[in-house]
């Protein structure tokens, strides 16, 4: 993993009928969210596309165009409803066909009479493209340009990203700080502007957890500059601090 | 809600840095999918964007133009980061100011002199909009044209899904059948896309519940048509217990 000083940006692709059906909650988008903005990768959009090759290549293009990475979960299996490598692909316009490499790492796991011709599917990876391993059950992902096709279950998803992580460049992470304010959104909002007027390399947001008219708040600053990230947290803990002792007299 | 013959699409736009940082775990997709399936509604893509007018306004657009109706959700609150009514109003090309019944509604909660000026933002609504109602903390969303703005808060978007359902045109309901498969996908997967092919209107998808080698695979039947889809389950049963049965035998 090389640092740069110039943003990274993503989008993931989820592919899958199953999580628009609302059959499957996805695990996948927030999990990887969570892993790029750690690793100093800026997550900028996500889509959730069905099982279907327009939508997927359209969305492909869309996307690796726009971003730096892009990483798809879901429909890499042996089954006729995964079309994912397929469709990527496509999408950039390069070969498809059974990758040894690919079917080397599936006779780790079985004998080759049983690798029958739905199960060699598994190893159809677009010309040119880098394998990523899937240590739980063989079958790789791959990587071609800055498309990273991982699969949609969540623990295989998850071992794929580890083994992908150290080939990306990565950005300035961003950090970030939380403070928990006892007080109703609209009490602090205006307050809460003028400090972000000022700080505009800080990115500040202001989540509820139950309801505009709920106390349990929090206000997330984000930026890359730790010194500016810090000064902004403080003035936001003083006006909150004033708030409080504002309504307490009253 | 009327139900029409025709199919009636819808789009998702989640709307927040919180979500994309991967801070905030969505939990309103999988929701609204489930949903959206169960009246008879075809979720058929997500986005997820930054709290940035122009990618608001984009994926506004870019949704509306396409499916019968898109339903955001986050950034209707009182504070700065919180821009979605101002974008949808931009994306649909109308004005945007303080709606008396919105302010009446947040007067049964609040008396006049706490409506600041950022609480008044909450009012804001884009002429034309008809409100959507918050039961949980009185601040509406609103809907305009194929247009139905939430809030993000889940159970707040829960009681406004509730609340604009009605308002609905929906199609015939997609009828599902699951069927548990104690074999790997790989073994059944030719005889799936065999059945697959013979019912082109039932669509038929395979899940693995971790990893495709293991053993506890879903395939999942979809359709409009219940007698088609009574008997491609019937297929896929008996495709599955000759396979075990041949299994046994060796």
């Amino acid at each position: 993993m090389t640092e740069h000083n110039t943003t990274i940006t993503a989008a993931i692709l989820v592919i899958g009928d199953e999580i628009l059906s609302g059959r499957t909650k996805d695990q996948n988008i927030g999990f990887i969210a969570e892993y790029l903005t750690n690793i100093g990768i800026e997550l900028r959009e996500v889509r959730v596309v069905p099982d279907e090759e327009a939508e997927i290549v359209a969305a492909v293009n869309a996307l690796r165009a726009r971003y730096t990475y892009v990483f798809t979960t879901g429909g890499i299996g042996p089954t006729h409803d995964d079309i994912t490598a397929e469709c990527v692909a496509k999408a950039l316009g390069v070969e498809i066909a059974v990758d040894e490499r690919a079917v080397d790492l599936l006779l780790t796991r079985m004998k080759r009479e049983d690798l029958n011709e739905m199960r060699l599917r598994m190893c159809r990876i677009p010309k040119g493209a880098d394998l990523i391993l899937n240590p739980i059950s063989a079958a790789p992902g791959f990587r071609i340009e800055n498309v990273m096709v991982m699969a949609g279950v969540p623990r295989i998803m998850q071992a794929m990203l580890d083994n992908v992580a150290p080939t990306l460049a990565t950005g300035v992470k961003i950090k970030s700080e939380s403070i928990d304010v006892e007080l109703p959104e609209g009490v602090y909002a205006a307050g809460l502007k003028e400090i972000a007027e000022r700080y505009a390399d800080v990115s500040i947001g202001s989540y509820p957890s139950f309801g505009t008219a709920g106390r349990s708040n929090q206000v997330v600053l984000r930026s890359k500059d730790e010194e500016r990230l810090a000064k902004a947290s403080d003035e936001v803990r003083a006006l909150v601090a004033r708030l409080i002792a504002a309504r307490a007299t009253h």
